[in-house]
């Protein structure tokens, strides 16, 4: 069609091509919103949802900077500063992750010396023997990811994770509950975890934030510190979203200094984590790590990459 | 702009328009694919992940008639015929589902004699107290939705699910371990499910087959059905994709006629649902079934909801 010297058509096409673009680039598109209440207009469009830090550094800069000292990242990520390794839960807890996925996640940890691996329960045993005299505890998480299971069998599961050698928890919140206004109930299912993991276990409570209101988010906070947890952490990475900047420096807010406060979503690059450093952060949780710290000599070498190259004895070049 | 007497700004909006609502449609609007593998072009931008019957109702029509006889729903799908109440699994099983919703479901599946309700695990002795009487058993998940539990967990969720009154468990398999080729494991994963269950309990084993190749799946059925499992269901809902018909077919060719098949994925309106019967479904499961029934009199009566209101005593009434 031509109208008015105009080829229709081809215009469409471009249109649309841009459009496209936008989606890709993670730019608002004019397409219909479908994400969270107020998340940008994209989210909605956004296939990585959880892994925010990645699509979307700027604004988990700002998380950070609002006082997560732990952040979860995702595969692929790009190099980050060496003193960040060691504030990293390695993280892979996809349902088809394969036996090898997770040596290699072991192998990685090992060599740069990250904070944890955190893998699904099933794998602890074998994780806890690969990482056995490599200084890297093995995290796991617990009814994990909707948090709708019996008390007990949260207990359970968490308790077998600490026999097979874990020695963190994340344990997800019974969502529903709090959503149905049963603190009680939810209170007595952090105390359940908690009572089942020794008092070395690093316990932290994933409140899928994406779902709680702000008072909902405070009394959350309120009741890990109670019953005894180490850490507040805002999402799985299952949810409709990730963390906030709003919400971390609420539950900052709320647990004051001395508590853990870990945003999860996926950080894939350096650019990221040293926002993440220069804004103070302690901890980070990823995936990805890999990537990071094999990237290190780009950033002008002192990284993580090369410090473990130097000390390959205490690495984990053994368990590649 | 007018470009040779065409605005043009009218005619970006008019094409971003029909894109977004080939996007609603589900329909391809040459945006970029990012689903699963062999998914149509616009799955990665559609966010009813798992709810393809849905969004795509002649594509579950085609799964349907490959084999299934369960298929999943999901909340506000429209009317169905009589015939099709009885083989719904009406389901609720999101994180943030609260104690009211969780209520309205059961008085619905009561109202309407859906097969059942399927609930996370925290939900089970709610459901089982309200449905008391109502010729509804309680279904359930275990190791839901990611199958990385170790099998004593899953055993002991599964046991106190029928301790809490669940007649039916869908089980999640160790997906990740049949990745990794350790069928064994995945074998004796399903046992210990099994043997935790009375032999009155309908065991379903949830594959999560868009992560499965044609040789996992079929590994799987038989697997399944070696463990003395009732049921093959292929998606948990929380996956990268849900259903597909050559799926179905493959997992019904596998099991034989005697052994149920259930599709997972939304069903809200009553042109699906009739599809389904046409096509000799014998069970359907739904989260949103009541808006079906609801709406069954927009059919000419003689559906579920007249059916149900001739028999209050009988019926949810009272739970709401």
């Amino acid at each position: 069609m031509n109208l008015g010297g105009v080829d229709v058509e081809r215009l469409i096409a471009q249109v649309a091509e841009e459009l496209a673009s936008r989606v890709e680039r993670g730019q608002p598109g004019g397409l219909p919103a479908g994400g969270p209440a107020g998340a940008p207009p994209w989210c909605g469009l956004c296939t990585e949802v959880g892994r925010c830090a990645t699509v979307c550094g700027t604004r988990v800069g700002d998380i950070v900077a609002a006082g997560a000292c732990r952040v979860e990242g995702a595969p692929g990520m790009g190099p980050v500063p060496d003193d960040i390794s060691g504030m990293i839960d390695h993280t892979l807890l996809k349902a088809e992750a394969t036996r090898d996925q997770v040596r290699t996640l072991c192998a990685e940890a090992a060599k740069f010396q990250f904070a944890s691996v955190c893998v699904n329960p099933f794998w602890v045993p074998f994780c806890a023997g690969l990482l056995a005299g490599h200084g890297v505890p093995v995290c796991t998480v617990v009814g994990f990811p909707l948090g709708a299971s019996p008390s007990s069998v949260k207990a359970a599961e968490a308790a077998q994770a600490v026999r097979d050698g874990a020695g963190e928890v994340d344990m997800v919140l019974n969502v529903g509950a709090m959503k149905s206004g049963m603190t009680d109930v939810v209170e007595a299912d952090v105390r359940a975890v908690r009572a089942a993991c020794p008092a070395g276990v690093v316990l932290k409570v994933i409140f899928e934030t994406c779902y709680l209101t702000d008072r909902e988010i405070i009394a959350a906070c309120e009741i890990s510190q109670r019953a005894g947890a180490d850490f507040v952490k805002t999402s799985t990475g299952f949810g409709s979203g990730g963390a906030t900047a709003g919400h971390i420096a609420l539950m900052r807010r709320v647990v004051g200094p001395a508590m853990g406060v870990k945003a999860s979503g996926g950080i894939r690059d350096a650019a990221t984590a040293e926002m993440m450093v220069a804004a103070g952060a302690t901890r980070i949780g990823a995936s990805a790590s890999v990537k990071i710290v094999d990237k290190m000599p780009d950033l002008g070498g002192g990284g993580a990459a090369a410090k473990a190259s130097g000390t390959p004895s205490s690495g984990g070049g053994g368990l590649y």
